[in-house]
């Protein structure tokens, strides 16, 4: 087992990395109170939940199992966590377990938030994605039907329990959606892992497991430095945003259905550093290299045929980042080097979203 | 005008006082963006709506306006506020503005904690109760059918304008219950302000401007100092919930509808003495003191025929301030001294609720 600590003050919390940590690491003592409640998934629950609730069985454990996807990310879910929390008396000391991917990690984050104004909450990721990204940071939130996560709160687990043995029942596709977010640190901030990873494309998807514990590893490691520096996103934070706003707007207009937030986040990311190279910030390259590694995980690198460059510039412009009318966008100034910024050449924009919507 | 500051740290915020704010307070200054959304009920609308957007001309003002009750206060009516933020485009620098009682106040506040994970928002209460109690000290929340507040967070104004002009046009019926709060500040820490309070029933319950200025500042300052000592309810803030849980459980069984928040506080708030009485911690003549002053404003003294001790520990078992299944309640050691405590005889409180259910 692996240890990473988010540095954060009073809300510090441990990240444990290791193979078969559902069957031996001691939940339990995690546990501030005599109330759980786990909630999962309909297709996590046969495959994990008793392993977790088995480990939690001298205390008043309940289980919500939501159905599975992102169309269900939504405020109507939100209130299912309540109603069971409320039926089953669950008071201001319980803890809630999130087991599953990056939907249940939101949405059970942000009950967290808010149930009685904040209890504690555990993340047990179940895919590559939440493992790397979504579990760690405290960012919750449940989507509007008009912009994705744009209803959620800064809240920060108490502990992130990632079991590396859980990938083998993941997806294929999961897999390399999960991988577009380790790539992603790669270009924001670690060219020596972007590098590391261009040599590793395949040892990653046939989940070779030294390779993957080292990316998960280091994926967290980026992101518990980028969180501890600036928990509420005033600055630096949302440089983990890469590709995201093209992304979101991909997600928002297929409905949350068709494309995979990882798979967004690979065509969205794609757009960045084509931008990035049109605005003369990046070597032309770099589009290729990335290009390569997304085609060697199966990952989408086309937007979808109903896009427009009027559309995404519609979708874009409802993005969090935007201040005051501004749509700030994160890009790359080198390999390694993000930066968030409105001051672009908004003809250069407009090639990237028409050379990404030609076909 | 009279102003206080609840001292927060970085999230520190003024709360003015005075006659004639809302036409005079130059609150475009405080508007750190160029969105505003101002929310507000079907009541207070045609009253004050337009003296508070006509100095809000020059940004993107917005408005929303609500239906008037305790029982829309609810998950449904905060999905209007965001359905409305959306459609028109705010952005994470927008301000929303609370222009109402303790339900709008509320309501706003925890879409503004929820909004893109956090946007400003500025209190302007139009009832005493929201002026001297839930405007000030970041309390958010809505209710859940099974319980009141059951669903919020903490999140702090970046202003509290207090207009004590609004208060001409409101039903004595409410202002009646927002001096149950105001009372409330002198049983728990400020007998000075309890013994002031007891020679100026009638002049508060007839709008005597100069008392009733009093009050809601002698209140505010009670509330800051406990808020700014802890924001997040870890001790002391617990105290300012004196009669609360038995008044939440009158609230809950009257489906939120018959009874005002405050009449349902002043019946708990007796109800409290009433056991700190049986427990031998204050004389039983502070019974007789308190229904005298809650009777001169009108307020009931007695729990609804439908009450039970049953149904009341039925009820109090859902607070928030249970713990591992112990229900801690609000008690006083003594006129100006709460504590808050799960260490009582249990059969006290048996009799007091008995007290209160037979008739």
């Amino acid at each position: 087992m692996r240890t990473l600590q988010v540095a954060l003050a009073e809300r510090s919390y441990d990240i444990h990395i290791g193979a078969g940590l559902l069957s031996t690491f001691p939940l339990a003592d995690k546990v501030r109170g005599n109330q759980v409640m786990v909630v999962t998934n309909e297709t996590i629950a046969p495959l994990y939940l008793e392993a977790v609730t088995s480990r939690l069985s001298h205390l008043q454990c309940d289980t919500l199992v939501l159905p599975d996807g992102e169309k269900f990310k939504t405020l109507e879910t939100l209130e299912r966590i309540f109603d069971a929390l409320m039926a089953r008396g669950h008071s201001r000391t319980t803890t809630l377990i999130a087991l599953g991917g990056g939907v249940v990690g939101d949405m059970v984050g942000f009950a967290a938030a808010c149930y009685q104004r904040g209890v504690d909450f555990i993340q047990v990721p179940t895919t590559l994605l939440a493992q790397v990204d979504s579990s760690v940071g405290g960012k919750t939130a449940v989507n509007h039907p008009r912009g994705k996560n744009m209803i959620g709160a800064f809240h920060q687990p108490s502990l992130v329990l990632i079991d590396t043995d859980v990938l083998d029942t993941l997806p294929e596709r999961e897999l390399a959606a999960g991988l577009a977010e380790v790539v992603k640190y790669g270009l924001i901030r670690d060219p020596a892992f972007y590098a590391w990873l261009e040599t590793r494309s395949a040892k990653l998807l046939s989940r070779d497991r030294e390779a993957l514990s080292e990316a998960i590893y280091r994926s967290c490691l980026n992101k518990a430095e980028v969180v501890a520096d600036d928990e509420t996103e005033q600055g630096n934070r949302a440089l983990l945003n890469l590709g995201h706003t093209f992304g979101h707007a991909i997600e928002t207009a297929t409905g949350y259905s068709e494309w995979l937030h990882g798979e967004a986040v690979a065509t969205g990311m794609l757009m960045a550093v084509h931008l990035s190279a049109e605005l003369g910030w990046v070597e032309s390259d770099l589009i290729g290299r990335l290009r390569d590694q997304l085609h060697a995980w199966k990952l989408p690198t086309a937007v979808p045929s109903s896009m427009t460059p009027a559309r995404f510039m519609e979708l874009m412009a409802l993005d969090k980042k935007v201040q005051n009318g501004r749509l700030r966008l994160v890009l790359l100034r080198a390999l390694g080097e993000a930066v968030v910024t409105a001051d672009y050449d908004p003809q250069a924009l407009q090639r990237t979203l028409e050379a990404f919507c030609e076909r």
